[in-house]
């Protein structure tokens, strides 16, 4: 197994064995961050990130972990610079250009560009796959409209280390994981919920999806989660109550998305978004419903919206992972950017 | 004695001794930049500078002294990011789980903040002794809206260099400082000027502030200067008029800055600030007025603004020290850096 | 030959072995990019880039650069947070103090300050000299609106890497040159064809410049071009056919440029002159004209506007040194820091 110099746009483009391989690593990283056998595993490598949408963790997850591996990390907000032409009235560069020139330059590029950079939901993602596609080095999707592999595996290793004193996976394989919608003015986009549906069912969690009619997820997405459970023999269950799905959950993700048409004419229609999700006020994950669940763990992989996606002594409890999942960012991307770009001794 | 882990958010917030602590360090880094005893003392560290508003000398200042300890600086504008409620329609992210999750990244967190980024004089201050609550990494005062304790350690070293050779704080005590309101269309927050009355009566300098009525500073900080100079049996005295004070001065500096209620529903009036500054001309530092002085030091934290706050004669002179407290920015912030955050051998 | 400490503002600044010393280095480093010679060229230095305009291979190669020889990047945008007074009303920092202060604190300056950021043509060039003037540290242009002398380097690498096994620059000695005004919707200023026939000429080659009436360039920089090929014996030629001068010619350069006095009320008229470019079609490079040079290399400086400077086919071939050019700003930037800031062994 060689991960070195692979793209990381979607769990599903990797195998379950390397996608372990980095959760192992991000927990030996964790315990002794300054290992020689890692503060140098970016030497003189750079990694560009480009901000279409603007990020707290992403953001400050990745400079951190470059910069615990001894390279540099270089930032840009591209669509102050370089999408100058929206009327087709002037020219702009074109991709393939922007690709090769970046891979001249740079070991490894990272892109987040989701809903709102885009008119239309699936943009962001194809356009990571076309940046990739022109690219001499290697990408990292750092969240899109579709999916948001790094943040999966941030909630993983979360969920496992509460699990396993040793944040064993294996420890999730047969549990069950209740995914319920949140109401929320935050215009959530699809990312974070799909990656992490494809990555848990391909660890053998059972998979119950809880949101109200017309927030669907993407129909591929879907598919891929119920092949995977069934190939685990794990479950795959689908409702819209607001109330059920607690009693036998070992994970209970509560997260506010958007749905997929909130496009007019190309701009995304957030204030008829968050109007729409505010009248759903019942979808709140509360403690009278935690105590429902197997002593479930509470996750959320933030910005949390405090007394409308959860009861703010749910948030600040024993049981919930939120910062640390936050935390594991750092230390899951730490692996990631060792394996695929540098050198671990 | 030990600074390690410290907030720096005012002067008044450390003793004595931790400030001359700094202060001794700076000048033996400025002395020899590249000594191995510090070159590292960041190494593996990151510290996050959130400027809510702009700034020439703390940005770059803050960022080549954690570039020279070896540690990685990471520089954000929230206001582009985090703050998209103003509306309170949407939902915007909870400061204590903004800060709880910069303390999973980061070793350090500096904030600016000042008046025209909050709707109120005290919200500034406000805002970073909050987030510094929630933090659990200290947290240091980049400006705010009360006052910029950074700012004060580079003036008292700019200042005492010029009294000692070896830059000895002590050289300062029982001298007077004229501290002068500038005519200008800068509109700058009471700030700098503020931290320098408390940290130059912490010394023991004799205190005389001039400024046209209507510019009074904050009540409990000219208290506290009050109590400060009666503790070292030093004056304090308050003047209006453009035209006193010279006499006997050992330092002159003259500053603009703001009346403190120029808010009109929550939003600063630059304009209306600014006509009220131009009306008194007069407060102006000529080569005439210097000359009435004890051969005094001319000081002012820049930007300066010429013709107005002083005359370019006075600028340009032998006795003004503002580019040396200007580069002393950088001395302090590297003491202050590698006593809070790091390891000085 | 000590180019230690000296401004690179425009190539005629510097003698002609000075330039030769700096691409002889980059081809160096380009074969041997982390020679212990010069990755730590750098090391405790910083240099500030100072964008008055964005920029993808400016920045990219310059931030790049300095990572690999060991040194911190500072970038700033300086548009946001200094230039507050447009209208008289408020006061704004002298040139004078920025440029003093900034010397205080970082060990070299860049400048990138083109067209649409300056009122008139030439103020921008003027911008980075008055900088230069009050600066005690060594300013590099970055692309003004007169020249782009960065580009100008890694343009003659990259052709002469094409035309010798070692990149021997005097392989292009008695070659010719023919720079072709390109139709383009990228308004792009003067700067790059005024530096590369600059110092094309220096070096030897024949220059043809071909381009519509009414895009005259800067009457000083032909004058000096006529001088440079007089001087080493070559031939100097001005046509106003898009499809004559490809005979004999060696490299094809072919390259958008703006009128000079596209400025109404000192802002710059973009829209008007796409209109005019748009109206010059057969200004494109063709696959047949390339034909009947001297089998010719292809270069632009990029961002290309393709189907508009040049066909697809002519852009993709083998003879395009485009990309090479734009990696080349990264090798012939590091070759420069180091001499002007740094130390190689």
């Amino acid at each position: 197994m060689s991960i070195l110099g692979k793209d990381f746009i979607c769990t599903e483009d990797w195998e379950l064995n390397e996608i372990l391989r980095v959760l192992a690593l991000a927990s030996e990283m964790k315990k002794d961050p300054c290992n020689p056998r890692w503060v140098t595993a970016l030497k003189y490598k750079s990694f560009l990130m480009l901000f279409y949408n603007p990020s707290l963790r992403t953001h400050m997850s990745f400079e951190t972990a470059i910069c615990e591996l001894g390279g540099t990390a270089i930032c840009r907000n591209p669509e102050m610079n370089w999408k100058k032409s929206k009327n087709g009235l002037s020219s702009s560069e074109a991709l393939k250009d922007i690709a090769r020139v970046i891979s001249r330059y740079v070991d490894g590029v990272g892109i987040r560009i989701t809903m709102d950079a885009v008119s239309r939901y699936g943009d962001g993602h194809k356009f990571i796959r076309d940046f990739a596609h022109f690219s001499d080095v290697p990408v990292i999707g750092m969240a899109d409209d579709r999916v948001h592999p790094c943040q999966g595996l941030a909630d993983i290793m979360g969920w496992s280390e509460r699990y396993s004193p040793n944040g064993d996976v294996d420890s999730l394989k047969g549990k069950t994981l209740l995914l319920t919608w949140g109401s929320s003015g935050f215009t959530r986009p699809l990312a974070s919920v799909q990656s992490h549906l494809l990555l848990a069912s391909k660890l053998g969690m059972n998979i119950k999806i809880a949101y109200p009619e017309g927030y669907e997820l993407d129909g591929d997405v879907c598919e891929q989660t119920r092949k995977n459970c069934k190939k685990n023999n794990a479950t795959y269950e689908v409702l819209h109550d607001s109330n059920s799905g607690y009693e036998g959950a070992h994970v209970v993700y509560a997260r506010n998305w958007v749905t997929r048409d909130a496009y007019e004419n190309g701009e995304f229609q957030f204030q008829k978004e968050i109007n729409r999700a505010f009248s759903f006020k019942d979808w709140i994950v509360t403690e009278e419903k935690m105590k429902r669940t197997e002593k479930a763990i509470f996750a959320n992989p933030m910005p949390i919206d405090r007394g409308r996606e959860a009861e703010d002594a749910v948030i600040e409890s024993e049981y919930s992972v939120i910062y640390d999942v936050a935390e594991n960012r750092k230390h899951t991307q730490k692996a990631l950017l060792s394996l695929i770009l540098g050198e671990v001794k």
